[in-house]
């Protein structure tokens, strides 16, 4: 069993914290170690870190280096260009020697859960019901109709693996309408695809020359240097989701194991405030939550659902706040409600067009 | 004709931009000039610089005279320490060389007035006003129940003077009740105290002698030096309206002229926010306003009612914000709702009780 982190997401929704210099996976957002390390921790002791890989671009080599000591230099697999997942999915599958009935655990390097020994049971329930060559992903119970989210619906009764449900999948959705989202979620048999998966390599390899055989072809010229970098020119750039689970659940080749262990994408601030402060008030604490870097300190007076996230080196105060976000760096302040929190992207943009690239 | 221009505020109210280093008139709030420029500026022609006189704290002199080179340094009254405004008009009576009968104008350092002709035609007739001895007070008209402005309550028949009328003053009333304010509103005879007096000199010096003679004979001892500071330290710390105007309007010695010249006294955040949309919504613009600083910038994505003050040098980007206040320094940033501007004197009496005296 094997685990491959898939650390290529830009994540400029948490602009102005994550920035092309230093991506989301890269932050401490949620605590004292960054997502990357915290994903890598938290599959011990079912996967060591030496059977920990990485993909990533090449440009955060240095990065990965300074924050993964435990894992081997050589398991950092170096994408040219991010060609979104379904690419970096089938360079791993390529490019890692690993025998083939091997289990492949492919996971975001960005995303938090709570529950880790929760998790891990399901990657170890997960791997049981991919022995037989089934895809597997993990799914968590939808608790609003995000559009903003893969859903993935059930069928028929679960089978029992090491004491959790797993269910066959009758098929993925792409994000839904709010409507739309409202009547699967009412159905009962809806996840939301969290975006984790656990095959074999040879069933991920026979998933893909049968859905998304241009992807392995595009790859087939070389997997180095200025090989790979004529591949990832030519391969499309598409969701492992698209490319092979979606054609793949409608020929009933791919089974759900739901989670229910405190996953949040970290999508947004909002997500973001939103994890936070449900650990806060489970723990008897606030809802101003967030995290004072080096020199900096925050005082609130008589805020509520606040996140603070002070990383400019300065105090930051707040009054009687609600619903808010405040993201001090140096060279950028992010003030933004909650619940406009995807329209971060719009400021991210409108830098971009103005070329004010030291602050994306 | 002569003003005194008292530069003696605080404006805690306005942190992180006011500091003890450089208090609230000294700074360009409401554009390019400060508060202290405007002050002197809009006087003219009515008041020659020649004949503005200042009376600040001693710590403040080079800032004075840097903001101020149009008014001769000789201008400027030192108080050894802030003791409230009745010992700083009682300084500037006696210290001031004027003839006996000339017309003194007392006016704070830090309000703003837009209609700037108006007001200087209401100081004129004040001055016409002001010449039978009487003291004289511009008053406002209450457009809210506020609790924290002091209340002139006007009565009988105006006289018409310069086209303007002016009403003997039943009583000054300091910061009352809310259900008091209204109440005062209601009775249509209550303006604000916008605490602007004009005054004879020789009637100020009697009214001085009649309500409050303890606090000339304490200034009694000189008016300079170490004489001074040990004046000041015995001096009762009161206001002028409450030393002078309350007792003396109770024998009929007070007269009101009342003006609508966009007078604020910009008292709190929520203060300058209102000012400036108000502002901005006349001139057919946003309800977002505010000021970027040298090397600041700011993006804003659908906010209403936001004031957004960029003195920090950084990019300030705003989302979906209402009713806020967001003040930028370089070494301290406040995020505010606009209806608990009051409790921004929380943050610095937090500050000042763990003696960070550096961002007071």
């Amino acid at each position: 069993m094997y685990a491959v982190i898939l650390a290529g997401g830009g994540g400029t929704r948490l602009w102005p914290l994550s920035r092309v210099a230093r991506p989301k996976p890269f932050l401490a957002l949620t605590g004292d170690e960054t997502l990357l390390q915290a994903t890598v921790a938290r599959l011990q002791p079912l996967i060591d870190p030496a059977d920990v890989y990485l993909v990533a671009d090449g440009r955060y080599a240095g990065l990965v280096k300074e924050q993964l000591r435990v894992v081997p230099e050589a398991n950092l697999v170096t994408e040219p260009v991010g060609r979104n997942t379904a690419a970096a999915v089938a360079l791993a599958a390529l490019s890692i020697e690993r025998p083939s009935d091997d289990v492949m655990v492919v996971l975001p390097a960005d995303h938090r859960i709570t529950d880790v020994a929760g998790f891990r049971d399901a990657l170890a329930a997960a791997a049981e019901v991919a022995a037989d060559g089934s895809l597997v992903a993990l799914g968590t119970e939808p608790d609003a109709p995000a559009t903003g989210y893969g859903y993935i619906l059930a069928q028929g009764k679960p089978r029992v693996v090491g004491g959790m449900p797993a269910f066959s999948v009758e098929r993925f959705l792409e994000k839904p309408s709010e409507e739309r989202a409202r009547e699967l979620i009412e159905g009962g048999r809806a996840h939301w695809n969290a975006g984790i998966f656990v095959w074999r390599r040879d069933a991920l390899l026979e998933g893909l020359a049968r859905y998304a055989p241009d992807i392995l072809e595009a790859l087939g010229g070389g997997l180095e240097g200025s090989d790979l970098g004529a591949a990832y020119a030519e391969v499309r750039a598409t969701s492992i989701d698209y490319a092979l689970l979606e054609p793949a659940s409608l020929e009933g080749r791919v089974a759900v194991v739901p989670i229910a262990v405190g996953w949040s994408d970290l999508g947004s601030w909002a997500a973001l405030l939103e994890a936070l402060t449900a650990d806060a008030l489970a723990q008897g604490g606030s809802s101003v939550v967030g995290h004072a870097g080096d020199g900096a300190t925050t005082i609130d007076i008589d805020s509520t659902d606040l996140l603070v996230h002070a990383a400019g080196g300065r105090l930051v105060a707040t009054v009687g706040l609600e619903g808010l976000v405040v993201i001090d760096t140096p060279d950028a302040l992010l003030v933004c409600a909650a619940d406009r929190a995807q329209d971060v992207k719009r400021v991210v943009d409108r830098l971009a067009a103005e070329g004010q690239r030291d602050r994306l």
